[in-house]
Protein backbone atom coordinates (compact mmCIF):
# COMPACT_ATOMS: atom_id res chain seq x y z
CA UNK A 1 0.00 0.00 0.00
CA UNK A 2 0.70 3.79 -0.12
CA UNK A 3 2.44 5.08 2.53
CA UNK A 4 1.22 7.93 4.25
CA UNK A 5 2.95 10.57 4.95
CA UNK A 6 2.05 11.25 8.15
CA UNK A 7 -0.28 9.68 11.03
CA UNK A 8 -2.15 11.08 13.60
CA UNK A 9 -3.35 8.74 16.95
CA UNK A 10 -5.53 10.59 19.15
CA UNK A 11 -5.44 8.95 22.34
CA UNK A 12 -2.75 6.76 22.73
CA UNK A 13 -3.54 4.01 25.32
CA UNK A 14 -3.71 0.07 24.79
CA UNK A 15 -5.29 0.34 21.26
CA UNK A 16 -4.39 3.89 19.76
CA UNK A 17 -0.42 2.81 21.04
CA UNK A 18 -0.75 -0.99 19.44
CA UNK A 19 -1.69 1.13 16.03
CA UNK A 20 1.49 2.99 16.78
CA UNK A 21 3.57 0.48 16.94
CA UNK A 22 2.13 -1.82 14.12
CA UNK A 23 2.26 1.10 11.85
CA UNK A 24 5.95 2.15 12.91
CA UNK A 25 6.88 -1.52 12.29
CA UNK A 26 5.57 -2.00 9.07
CA UNK A 27 6.56 1.56 8.09
CA UNK A 28 3.72 2.59 7.07
CA UNK A 29 4.15 5.94 7.51
CA UNK A 30 6.68 8.68 7.49
CA UNK A 31 5.85 9.85 10.88
CA UNK A 32 3.05 8.98 13.52
CA UNK A 33 2.30 11.43 15.78
CA UNK A 34 0.38 10.97 19.36
CA UNK A 35 -1.84 13.74 20.71
CA UNK A 36 -2.24 13.82 24.42
CA UNK A 37 -3.84 15.35 27.52
CA UNK A 38 -1.41 14.81 29.92
CA UNK A 39 1.95 14.88 30.32
CA UNK A 40 2.45 11.68 32.12
CA UNK A 41 0.86 9.70 29.60
CA UNK A 42 3.01 11.25 26.81
CA UNK A 43 6.22 10.25 28.39
CA UNK A 44 4.98 6.74 28.69
CA UNK A 45 4.16 6.37 24.94
CA UNK A 46 7.75 7.75 23.81
CA UNK A 47 8.96 5.63 26.43
CA UNK A 48 7.24 2.70 24.47
CA UNK A 49 8.33 4.09 21.21
CA UNK A 50 4.42 3.97 20.19
CA UNK A 51 4.86 7.39 18.60
CA UNK A 52 7.59 9.57 16.80
CA UNK A 53 6.50 12.60 18.46
CA UNK A 54 4.01 14.00 20.46
CA UNK A 55 1.39 16.79 20.42
CA UNK A 56 -0.78 17.88 23.59
CA UNK A 57 -3.41 19.62 21.55
CA UNK A 58 -5.40 18.29 18.67
CA UNK A 59 -4.86 21.20 16.72
CA UNK A 60 -0.99 21.11 16.21
CA UNK A 61 -0.91 17.02 16.46
CA UNK A 62 -3.70 16.54 13.44
CA UNK A 63 -2.04 19.64 11.35
CA UNK A 64 -0.69 18.15 7.81
CA UNK A 65 -1.96 14.64 8.55
CA UNK A 66 -3.03 12.34 5.90
CA UNK A 67 -4.55 10.12 8.05
CA UNK A 68 -5.88 10.78 11.62
CA UNK A 69 -6.90 7.69 14.06
CA UNK A 70 -9.29 8.62 16.73
CA UNK A 71 -8.54 6.04 19.51
CA UNK A 72 -10.44 7.32 22.39
CA UNK A 73 -13.01 6.15 24.97
CA UNK A 74 -16.38 5.44 22.74
CA UNK A 75 -18.36 8.77 24.19
CA UNK A 76 -15.51 11.60 23.12
CA UNK A 77 -15.38 10.24 19.86
CA UNK A 78 -17.65 12.37 17.93
CA UNK A 79 -16.57 15.38 19.48
CA UNK A 80 -13.04 14.60 18.83
CA UNK A 81 -13.70 13.75 15.07
CA UNK A 82 -15.13 16.98 14.82
CA UNK A 83 -12.28 18.94 16.44
CA UNK A 84 -9.77 17.59 14.32
CA UNK A 85 -11.98 17.78 11.08
CA UNK A 86 -11.85 21.63 12.24
CA UNK A 87 -8.14 21.93 11.71
CA UNK A 88 -7.52 18.74 8.90
CA UNK A 89 -6.08 19.50 6.20
CA UNK A 90 -7.95 19.69 2.65
CA UNK A 91 -7.93 15.64 2.12
CA UNK A 92 -7.57 14.32 5.46
CA UNK A 93 -8.87 10.97 6.21
CA UNK A 94 -10.30 10.43 9.82
CA UNK A 95 -10.97 7.02 11.13
CA UNK A 96 -11.76 5.67 14.95
CA UNK A 97 -11.63 2.41 16.89
CA UNK A 98 -14.80 2.84 19.01
CA UNK A 99 -16.31 -0.40 19.71
CA UNK A 100 -20.02 0.65 18.84
CA UNK A 101 -20.88 2.09 15.42
CA UNK A 102 -24.39 3.36 15.05
CA UNK A 103 -23.83 5.96 17.54
CA UNK A 104 -20.81 7.47 16.49
CA UNK A 105 -20.63 7.12 12.97
CA UNK A 106 -24.09 9.08 12.78
CA UNK A 107 -23.09 11.55 15.19
CA UNK A 108 -19.56 12.43 13.40
CA UNK A 109 -21.78 12.41 9.85
CA UNK A 110 -24.03 15.01 11.18
CA UNK A 111 -21.54 17.02 12.38
CA UNK A 112 -18.86 16.75 9.61
CA UNK A 113 -21.85 17.25 6.95
CA UNK A 114 -20.44 20.83 6.83
CA UNK A 115 -16.32 19.87 6.09
CA UNK A 116 -15.88 19.76 2.64
CA UNK A 117 -13.00 17.17 1.66
CA UNK A 118 -12.39 15.67 5.18
CA UNK A 119 -13.65 11.92 5.20
CA UNK A 120 -14.78 9.96 7.80
CA UNK A 121 -14.74 6.30 7.63
CA UNK A 122 -15.78 4.54 10.90
CA UNK A 123 -13.67 1.44 12.28
CA UNK A 124 -13.76 -1.16 14.73
CA UNK A 125 -10.11 -2.96 14.66
CA UNK A 126 -11.34 -5.95 17.46
CA UNK A 127 -8.45 -6.37 19.39
CA UNK A 128 -7.99 -5.79 22.92
CA UNK A 129 -7.37 -6.92 26.23
CA UNK A 130 -8.36 -6.68 29.92
CA UNK A 131 -5.47 -4.48 30.08
CA UNK A 132 -5.09 -1.02 29.83
CA UNK A 133 -2.70 1.88 28.92
CA UNK A 134 0.25 2.25 26.67
CA UNK A 135 2.38 0.21 28.40
CA UNK A 136 0.31 -3.34 27.82
CA UNK A 137 0.36 -1.64 24.03
CA UNK A 138 1.72 -4.45 21.35
CA UNK A 139 2.77 -4.28 17.86
CA UNK A 140 1.16 -7.70 16.66
CA UNK A 141 -2.34 -7.02 18.92
CA UNK A 142 -4.27 -6.64 16.01
CA UNK A 143 -2.85 -9.17 13.89
CA UNK A 144 -4.86 -11.58 12.59
CA UNK A 145 -7.79 -9.68 14.64
CA UNK A 146 -11.36 -9.17 12.49
CA UNK A 147 -11.35 -5.43 11.83
CA UNK A 148 -14.96 -4.05 10.58
CA UNK A 149 -14.72 -0.96 8.61
CA UNK A 150 -18.20 1.02 7.88
CA UNK A 151 -20.05 2.28 4.96
CA UNK A 152 -22.28 4.27 4.86
CA UNK A 153 -24.22 6.34 1.85
CA UNK A 154 -22.28 8.87 2.84
CA UNK A 155 -19.47 7.04 2.59
CA UNK A 156 -16.40 8.39 0.35
CA UNK A 157 -15.18 5.40 -2.13
CA UNK A 158 -11.77 6.60 -2.63
CA UNK A 159 -11.48 6.99 1.90
CA UNK A 160 -13.38 3.61 2.56
CA UNK A 161 -10.56 1.71 0.17
CA UNK A 162 -7.73 3.47 1.74
CA UNK A 163 -8.93 2.42 5.04
CA UNK A 164 -9.38 -1.54 4.41
CA UNK A 165 -5.66 -1.01 2.95
CA UNK A 166 -4.53 0.63 6.18
CA UNK A 167 -5.94 -2.38 8.13
CA UNK A 168 -5.01 -5.14 6.00
CA UNK A 169 -1.61 -4.01 6.16
CA UNK A 170 -1.85 -3.87 10.14
CA UNK A 171 -2.43 -7.81 9.97
CA UNK A 172 -5.96 -7.48 10.54
CA UNK A 173 -9.00 -9.26 8.42
CA UNK A 174 -11.02 -6.35 7.55
CA UNK A 175 -15.24 -6.68 6.36
CA UNK A 176 -17.31 -3.83 5.71
CA UNK A 177 -20.69 -3.25 6.47
CA UNK A 178 -23.11 -0.73 7.54
CA UNK A 179 -22.78 0.59 11.20
CA UNK A 180 -26.07 -1.03 12.11
CA UNK A 181 -24.97 -4.60 10.89
CA UNK A 182 -21.63 -3.57 13.36
CA UNK A 183 -22.97 -3.16 16.36
CA UNK A 184 -25.53 -6.21 15.54
CA UNK A 185 -22.77 -8.87 15.06
CA UNK A 186 -20.56 -7.44 18.04
CA UNK A 187 -23.36 -7.65 20.68
CA UNK A 188 -23.18 -11.15 20.41
CA UNK A 189 -19.60 -11.86 19.58
CA UNK A 190 -18.39 -9.16 22.08
CA UNK A 191 -20.42 -7.06 24.18
CA UNK A 192 -22.73 -10.11 25.23
CA UNK A 193 -19.46 -12.12 26.39
CA UNK A 194 -18.79 -9.17 28.36
CA UNK A 195 -21.72 -8.44 30.50
CA UNK A 196 -22.43 -12.12 31.38
CA UNK A 197 -18.58 -12.01 32.82
CA UNK A 198 -19.56 -9.06 34.35
CA UNK A 199 -22.00 -10.67 36.18
CA UNK A 200 -20.35 -13.94 36.41
CA UNK A 201 -17.65 -12.25 38.37
CA UNK A 202 -20.35 -10.52 40.24
CA UNK A 203 -22.32 -13.43 41.30
CA UNK A 204 -19.30 -15.27 42.58
CA UNK A 205 -19.62 -14.83 46.67
CA UNK A 206 -15.91 -13.74 47.94
CA UNK A 207 -15.06 -16.63 49.99
CA UNK A 208 -15.34 -18.93 47.04
CA UNK A 209 -12.53 -16.78 44.43
CA UNK A 210 -9.38 -18.85 46.19
CA UNK A 211 -11.22 -22.26 44.70
CA UNK A 212 -11.75 -20.56 41.00
CA UNK A 213 -9.16 -22.17 38.60
CA UNK A 214 -8.29 -21.43 34.81
CA UNK A 215 -12.15 -22.24 33.71
CA UNK A 216 -13.67 -19.19 36.04
CA UNK A 217 -10.22 -17.41 35.29
CA UNK A 218 -11.13 -17.48 31.64
CA UNK A 219 -14.39 -16.95 31.69
CA UNK A 220 -14.51 -14.01 33.95
CA UNK A 221 -11.14 -12.32 32.43
CA UNK A 222 -12.80 -9.56 30.71
CA UNK A 223 -14.26 -8.54 33.69
CA UNK A 224 -11.31 -7.29 34.40
CA UNK A 225 -11.65 -4.62 31.73
CA UNK A 226 -12.13 -0.97 32.54
CA UNK A 227 -16.30 -0.17 33.86
CA UNK A 228 -16.15 3.04 32.68
CA UNK A 229 -14.99 2.33 29.53
CA UNK A 230 -17.34 -0.18 28.97
CA UNK A 231 -20.78 1.20 30.51
CA UNK A 232 -19.44 3.61 27.44
CA UNK A 233 -19.41 0.92 25.11
CA UNK A 234 -23.10 -1.00 26.38
CA UNK A 235 -25.12 2.53 26.82
CA UNK A 236 -23.76 2.87 23.32
CA UNK A 237 -25.39 0.10 22.18
CA UNK A 238 -28.43 -0.52 24.47
CA UNK A 239 -31.01 -1.31 22.23
CA UNK A 240 -28.48 -4.21 20.51
CA UNK A 241 -26.90 -5.37 23.65
CA UNK A 242 -30.65 -5.77 24.83
CA UNK A 243 -31.70 -7.57 22.15
CA UNK A 244 -28.74 -10.27 22.60
CA UNK A 245 -29.20 -10.78 26.31
CA UNK A 246 -32.65 -11.80 25.47
CA UNK A 247 -31.74 -14.22 22.96
CA UNK A 248 -28.82 -15.36 25.55
CA UNK A 249 -31.61 -15.72 28.27
CA UNK A 250 -33.66 -18.08 26.28
CA UNK A 251 -30.77 -20.39 25.64
CA UNK A 252 -29.70 -20.09 29.30
CA UNK A 253 -33.46 -20.69 30.30
CA UNK A 254 -33.41 -24.10 27.93
CA UNK A 255 -30.47 -25.25 29.55
CA UNK A 256 -31.44 -24.80 33.16
CA UNK A 257 -34.87 -26.21 32.50
CA UNK A 258 -33.60 -29.50 30.45
CA UNK A 259 -31.07 -29.03 33.67
CA UNK A 260 -33.99 -29.46 35.69
CA UNK A 261 -35.68 -32.35 34.36
CA UNK A 262 -32.67 -34.42 34.28
CA UNK A 263 -32.94 -35.14 30.48
CA UNK A 264 -29.08 -36.40 29.75
CA UNK A 265 -29.57 -36.52 26.02
CA UNK A 266 -31.71 -33.14 25.27
CA UNK A 267 -28.62 -32.17 27.58
CA UNK A 268 -25.99 -33.25 26.03
CA UNK A 269 -27.44 -32.38 22.67
CA UNK A 270 -27.42 -28.88 23.86
CA UNK A 271 -24.36 -28.31 24.96
CA UNK A 272 -22.93 -30.51 21.44
CA UNK A 273 -24.52 -27.70 19.76
CA UNK A 274 -22.86 -24.80 21.96
CA UNK A 275 -19.43 -26.89 21.54
CA UNK A 276 -19.70 -26.96 17.62
CA UNK A 277 -20.08 -23.07 17.66
CA UNK A 278 -17.31 -22.38 19.82
CA UNK A 279 -15.18 -25.11 17.88
CA UNK A 280 -15.54 -22.78 14.69
CA UNK A 281 -14.00 -20.14 16.72
CA UNK A 282 -10.29 -19.75 15.86
CA UNK A 283 -8.83 -16.63 16.36
CA UNK A 284 -5.60 -15.18 14.10
CA UNK A 285 -5.81 -18.73 11.83
CA UNK A 286 -5.64 -16.74 8.86
CA UNK A 287 -2.88 -14.53 10.20
CA UNK B 1 6.77 -36.93 52.26
CA UNK B 2 6.73 -41.30 52.53
CA UNK B 3 6.84 -42.32 48.79
CA UNK B 4 4.39 -44.65 47.85
CA UNK B 5 5.28 -47.92 46.37
CA UNK B 6 2.54 -48.90 43.89
CA UNK B 7 0.21 -46.00 42.46
CA UNK B 8 -2.75 -47.04 40.16
CA UNK B 9 -4.57 -44.55 37.92
CA UNK B 10 -7.92 -46.05 36.85
CA UNK B 11 -8.82 -43.60 33.64
CA UNK B 12 -5.32 -41.95 32.15
CA UNK B 13 -6.99 -39.01 30.44
CA UNK B 14 -6.16 -35.40 30.51
CA UNK B 15 -6.34 -35.88 34.51
CA UNK B 16 -5.18 -38.73 34.82
CA UNK B 17 -2.07 -38.79 32.50
CA UNK B 18 -1.41 -35.12 34.06
CA UNK B 19 -1.38 -37.04 37.43
CA UNK B 20 0.43 -39.59 36.20
CA UNK B 21 3.45 -37.48 34.94
CA UNK B 22 3.37 -35.64 37.98
CA UNK B 23 3.82 -38.49 40.11
CA UNK B 24 6.72 -40.34 37.71
CA UNK B 25 8.62 -36.51 37.52
CA UNK B 26 8.63 -35.75 41.45
CA UNK B 27 9.36 -39.77 42.03
CA UNK B 28 5.97 -40.15 44.55
CA UNK B 29 5.96 -43.68 43.63
CA UNK B 30 8.15 -46.53 43.13
CA UNK B 31 6.17 -47.13 40.26
CA UNK B 32 2.78 -46.19 38.68
CA UNK B 33 0.70 -48.38 36.81
CA UNK B 34 -2.78 -47.32 34.68
CA UNK B 35 -5.27 -49.43 33.83
CA UNK B 36 -7.43 -49.14 30.42
CA UNK B 37 -10.31 -50.60 29.05
CA UNK B 38 -8.99 -49.47 25.67
CA UNK B 39 -5.63 -50.80 24.12
CA UNK B 40 -4.96 -47.40 21.82
CA UNK B 41 -5.37 -45.31 25.33
CA UNK B 42 -3.37 -47.54 26.95
CA UNK B 43 -0.34 -47.49 23.38
CA UNK B 44 -0.43 -43.16 23.56
CA UNK B 45 -0.11 -43.40 27.71
CA UNK B 46 2.71 -45.42 27.68
CA UNK B 47 4.31 -43.07 24.51
CA UNK B 48 3.68 -40.02 26.70
CA UNK B 49 5.40 -41.72 29.67
CA UNK B 50 2.13 -40.92 31.45
CA UNK B 51 2.49 -44.17 33.46
CA UNK B 52 5.36 -47.22 33.58
CA UNK B 53 2.87 -50.00 33.47
CA UNK B 54 -0.35 -50.70 31.82
CA UNK B 55 -3.09 -53.14 33.03
CA UNK B 56 -5.98 -53.77 31.21
CA UNK B 57 -8.01 -54.57 34.17
CA UNK B 58 -9.18 -53.24 37.16
CA UNK B 59 -8.60 -56.04 39.05
CA UNK B 60 -4.69 -56.50 37.91
CA UNK B 61 -4.17 -53.02 37.60
CA UNK B 62 -5.41 -52.21 41.59
CA UNK B 63 -3.04 -55.33 42.74
CA UNK B 64 -0.91 -54.50 45.37
CA UNK B 65 -1.30 -50.96 44.87
CA UNK B 66 -0.66 -48.57 48.35
CA UNK B 67 -2.83 -45.93 46.67
CA UNK B 68 -5.57 -45.98 43.69
CA UNK B 69 -6.81 -42.87 42.01
CA UNK B 70 -9.86 -43.15 40.02
CA UNK B 71 -9.77 -40.55 36.94
CA UNK B 72 -12.78 -41.52 35.41
CA UNK B 73 -15.95 -39.91 34.02
CA UNK B 74 -18.15 -38.85 37.61
CA UNK B 75 -20.78 -41.16 36.42
CA UNK B 76 -18.41 -44.24 36.70
CA UNK B 77 -16.41 -43.25 39.83
CA UNK B 78 -18.74 -45.02 42.95
CA UNK B 79 -18.72 -48.61 40.43
CA UNK B 80 -15.34 -48.08 39.62
CA UNK B 81 -13.70 -47.61 43.68
CA UNK B 82 -15.85 -50.42 44.23
CA UNK B 83 -14.42 -52.55 42.40
CA UNK B 84 -11.06 -51.50 42.96
CA UNK B 85 -12.04 -51.94 46.60
CA UNK B 86 -12.78 -55.85 45.88
CA UNK B 87 -9.21 -56.40 44.58
CA UNK B 88 -7.24 -53.70 46.65
CA UNK B 89 -4.67 -54.90 49.17
CA UNK B 90 -5.66 -54.42 53.08
CA UNK B 91 -5.14 -50.51 53.92
CA UNK B 92 -4.92 -49.25 50.26
CA UNK B 93 -6.15 -45.72 49.83
CA UNK B 94 -8.85 -45.04 47.18
CA UNK B 95 -9.24 -41.27 45.70
CA UNK B 96 -10.80 -40.23 42.98
CA UNK B 97 -10.73 -36.89 40.66
CA UNK B 98 -14.14 -36.18 40.31
CA UNK B 99 -15.78 -32.75 39.63
CA UNK B 100 -18.84 -33.20 41.89
CA UNK B 101 -18.06 -34.86 45.54
CA UNK B 102 -21.77 -35.71 47.44
CA UNK B 103 -22.97 -38.22 45.21
CA UNK B 104 -19.95 -39.66 44.15
CA UNK B 105 -18.92 -39.84 48.42
CA UNK B 106 -22.13 -41.06 49.63
CA UNK B 107 -22.79 -43.55 46.85
CA UNK B 108 -19.04 -44.63 47.17
CA UNK B 109 -19.37 -44.68 51.36
CA UNK B 110 -22.31 -46.73 50.93
CA UNK B 111 -20.30 -49.60 48.89
CA UNK B 112 -17.50 -49.30 50.85
CA UNK B 113 -19.03 -49.84 54.36
CA UNK B 114 -18.64 -53.93 54.32
CA UNK B 115 -14.93 -53.29 53.37
CA UNK B 116 -12.38 -53.25 56.53
CA UNK B 117 -9.33 -51.37 56.10
CA UNK B 118 -10.13 -49.91 52.57
CA UNK B 119 -10.12 -46.02 52.60
CA UNK B 120 -11.57 -43.94 50.78
CA UNK B 121 -11.32 -40.26 50.18
CA UNK B 122 -13.09 -37.79 47.80
CA UNK B 123 -10.87 -35.54 45.74
CA UNK B 124 -11.29 -32.67 43.40
CA UNK B 125 -7.97 -31.42 41.47
CA UNK B 126 -9.52 -28.18 40.09
CA UNK B 127 -7.66 -28.32 36.99
CA UNK B 128 -7.93 -29.19 33.39
CA UNK B 129 -8.66 -27.71 29.93
CA UNK B 130 -11.24 -28.15 27.39
CA UNK B 131 -8.87 -30.76 26.27
CA UNK B 132 -9.36 -34.27 26.53
CA UNK B 133 -6.66 -37.25 26.34
CA UNK B 134 -3.67 -38.19 27.46
CA UNK B 135 -2.22 -36.34 25.04
CA UNK B 136 -2.98 -33.08 26.51
CA UNK B 137 -1.25 -34.35 29.75
CA UNK B 138 0.94 -32.14 31.53
CA UNK B 139 3.25 -32.92 34.08
CA UNK B 140 2.89 -28.93 35.80
CA UNK B 141 -1.07 -29.48 34.90
CA UNK B 142 -1.73 -29.30 38.76
CA UNK B 143 0.83 -27.50 40.01
CA UNK B 144 -0.54 -24.27 41.63
CA UNK B 145 -4.16 -25.46 41.34
CA UNK B 146 -6.17 -25.65 43.75
CA UNK B 147 -7.32 -28.66 45.20
CA UNK B 148 -10.57 -30.01 47.26
CA UNK B 149 -9.97 -32.38 49.71
CA UNK B 150 -13.42 -33.89 50.95
CA UNK B 151 -14.38 -35.19 54.66
CA UNK B 152 -16.86 -37.08 56.11
CA UNK B 153 -17.50 -38.44 59.43
CA UNK B 154 -16.48 -41.42 58.29
CA UNK B 155 -13.04 -40.34 56.61
CA UNK B 156 -9.89 -41.89 58.03
CA UNK B 157 -7.66 -39.15 59.79
CA UNK B 158 -4.96 -40.89 58.67
CA UNK B 159 -5.42 -41.79 54.36
CA UNK B 160 -7.61 -37.79 55.06
CA UNK B 161 -3.71 -36.76 55.82
CA UNK B 162 -1.89 -38.95 53.10
CA UNK B 163 -4.10 -37.35 50.46
CA UNK B 164 -3.73 -33.93 51.16
CA UNK B 165 -0.08 -34.51 51.65
CA UNK B 166 -0.10 -36.12 48.50
CA UNK B 167 -1.44 -33.30 46.35
CA UNK B 168 0.50 -30.99 48.49
CA UNK B 169 3.53 -33.23 46.85
CA UNK B 170 1.99 -32.40 43.59
CA UNK B 171 2.23 -28.46 43.98
CA UNK B 172 -1.57 -28.34 44.33
CA UNK B 173 -3.11 -25.95 47.09
CA UNK B 174 -4.78 -28.15 48.95
CA UNK B 175 -8.61 -27.33 51.19
CA UNK B 176 -10.40 -29.35 53.29
CA UNK B 177 -13.92 -29.21 53.13
CA UNK B 178 -17.71 -31.60 53.49
CA UNK B 179 -18.57 -32.77 49.98
CA UNK B 180 -21.36 -30.52 50.31
CA UNK B 181 -19.36 -27.57 51.04
CA UNK B 182 -17.32 -28.52 47.63
CA UNK B 183 -20.28 -29.00 45.38
CA UNK B 184 -21.75 -25.68 46.98
CA UNK B 185 -18.36 -23.42 46.16
CA UNK B 186 -17.75 -25.13 42.91
CA UNK B 187 -21.38 -24.89 41.58
CA UNK B 188 -20.08 -21.01 41.64
CA UNK B 189 -16.63 -20.75 40.30
CA UNK B 190 -16.74 -23.61 37.76
CA UNK B 191 -20.20 -25.22 37.15
CA UNK B 192 -21.24 -21.71 36.41
CA UNK B 193 -18.88 -20.28 34.26
CA UNK B 194 -18.86 -23.67 32.03
CA UNK B 195 -23.23 -23.53 32.05
CA UNK B 196 -23.03 -19.38 30.96
CA UNK B 197 -19.96 -20.15 28.25
CA UNK B 198 -22.21 -22.74 26.77
CA UNK B 199 -24.88 -20.42 26.78
CA UNK B 200 -22.90 -17.71 25.15
CA UNK B 201 -21.65 -19.71 22.26
CA UNK B 202 -24.60 -21.38 22.05
CA UNK B 203 -26.80 -18.02 21.46
CA UNK B 204 -24.32 -16.17 18.96
CA UNK B 205 -25.85 -16.60 15.17
CA UNK B 206 -23.40 -19.08 13.29
CA UNK B 207 -22.98 -15.92 10.91
CA UNK B 208 -21.05 -13.76 13.28
CA UNK B 209 -18.64 -16.33 14.87
CA UNK B 210 -15.99 -14.64 12.23
CA UNK B 211 -16.01 -11.53 13.65
CA UNK B 212 -15.25 -13.00 17.38
CA UNK B 213 -11.99 -11.79 18.54
CA UNK B 214 -9.98 -12.88 22.09
CA UNK B 215 -12.94 -11.71 24.52
CA UNK B 216 -15.26 -14.25 22.74
CA UNK B 217 -12.48 -16.62 22.49
CA UNK B 218 -12.13 -16.76 26.38
CA UNK B 219 -15.18 -16.07 27.44
CA UNK B 220 -16.55 -18.98 25.90
CA UNK B 221 -13.33 -21.54 26.13
CA UNK B 222 -14.85 -23.88 28.18
CA UNK B 223 -18.16 -24.40 26.21
CA UNK B 224 -15.63 -26.47 23.56
CA UNK B 225 -14.93 -29.05 26.81
CA UNK B 226 -16.14 -32.68 26.13
CA UNK B 227 -20.47 -32.08 26.47
CA UNK B 228 -20.86 -35.85 27.99
CA UNK B 229 -18.33 -35.04 30.87
CA UNK B 230 -20.12 -32.13 31.20
CA UNK B 231 -23.47 -33.06 31.19
CA UNK B 232 -22.33 -35.59 33.97
CA UNK B 233 -20.58 -33.11 36.00
CA UNK B 234 -24.01 -30.84 35.56
CA UNK B 235 -26.70 -33.86 36.44
CA UNK B 236 -24.35 -34.85 39.26
CA UNK B 237 -24.38 -31.56 41.06
CA UNK B 238 -28.08 -30.18 39.84
CA UNK B 239 -28.89 -28.73 43.10
CA UNK B 240 -26.10 -26.48 43.73
CA UNK B 241 -25.75 -25.46 39.89
CA UNK B 242 -29.38 -24.69 40.00
CA UNK B 243 -29.10 -22.16 42.88
CA UNK B 244 -26.32 -20.50 41.46
CA UNK B 245 -27.73 -20.11 38.23
CA UNK B 246 -30.69 -18.36 40.30
CA UNK B 247 -27.91 -16.00 41.75
CA UNK B 248 -26.49 -15.42 38.07
CA UNK B 249 -29.58 -14.47 36.87
CA UNK B 250 -30.55 -12.12 39.52
CA UNK B 251 -26.81 -10.06 39.22
CA UNK B 252 -27.27 -10.46 35.02
CA UNK B 253 -31.14 -9.14 35.44
CA UNK B 254 -29.82 -6.23 37.87
CA UNK B 255 -27.63 -5.09 34.97
CA UNK B 256 -29.56 -5.59 31.90
CA UNK B 257 -32.31 -3.16 34.10
CA UNK B 258 -29.64 -0.47 34.86
CA UNK B 259 -28.68 -0.86 31.18
CA UNK B 260 -32.48 -0.30 29.98
CA UNK B 261 -32.66 2.96 32.09
CA UNK B 262 -29.63 3.85 30.87
CA UNK B 263 -28.24 4.43 34.42
CA UNK B 264 -24.62 5.45 33.83
CA UNK B 265 -23.10 5.81 37.55
CA UNK B 266 -25.53 2.67 38.75
CA UNK B 267 -23.71 0.87 35.67
CA UNK B 268 -20.27 1.82 36.51
CA UNK B 269 -20.46 1.22 40.06
CA UNK B 270 -21.83 -2.68 39.24
CA UNK B 271 -19.10 -3.48 36.56
CA UNK B 272 -16.90 -1.87 38.82
CA UNK B 273 -17.85 -4.29 41.46
CA UNK B 274 -17.21 -7.47 39.77
CA UNK B 275 -14.22 -6.13 38.51
CA UNK B 276 -13.25 -5.93 41.88
CA UNK B 277 -14.24 -9.56 42.81
CA UNK B 278 -12.39 -10.71 38.77
CA UNK B 279 -9.06 -9.00 40.18
CA UNK B 280 -8.94 -11.35 43.28
CA UNK B 281 -8.38 -14.72 41.26
CA UNK B 282 -4.84 -14.96 40.47
CA UNK B 283 -4.28 -18.30 39.21
CA UNK B 284 -1.01 -20.02 40.61
CA UNK B 285 0.10 -16.72 42.38
CA UNK B 286 1.65 -19.15 45.26
CA UNK B 287 2.80 -21.90 42.97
Amino acid sequence: MTRFNKITIIGVGLIGGSIGLAIRKRKLAREVVGVFRHESTLKRALRCKAVDKAAISIGSGVKGADLIIVASPVHSIPKIVKMAAECAKEGAIITDAGSTKSWIVNSVEKSLAKFRKIYFVGSHPMAGSEKTGVEAARSDLLNGAPCIVTKTRNTDKKALEKIKKFWSALGSKVSVMTPEEHDKSVSFVSHLPHLVAFSIAGTVPDKYIKYAAEGFGDTTRVASSDPHLWADILLTNKEEVLASAIAFDKTNKKLIRILKEKDAPSLVKLLSKAKAKRDKFVHGASS
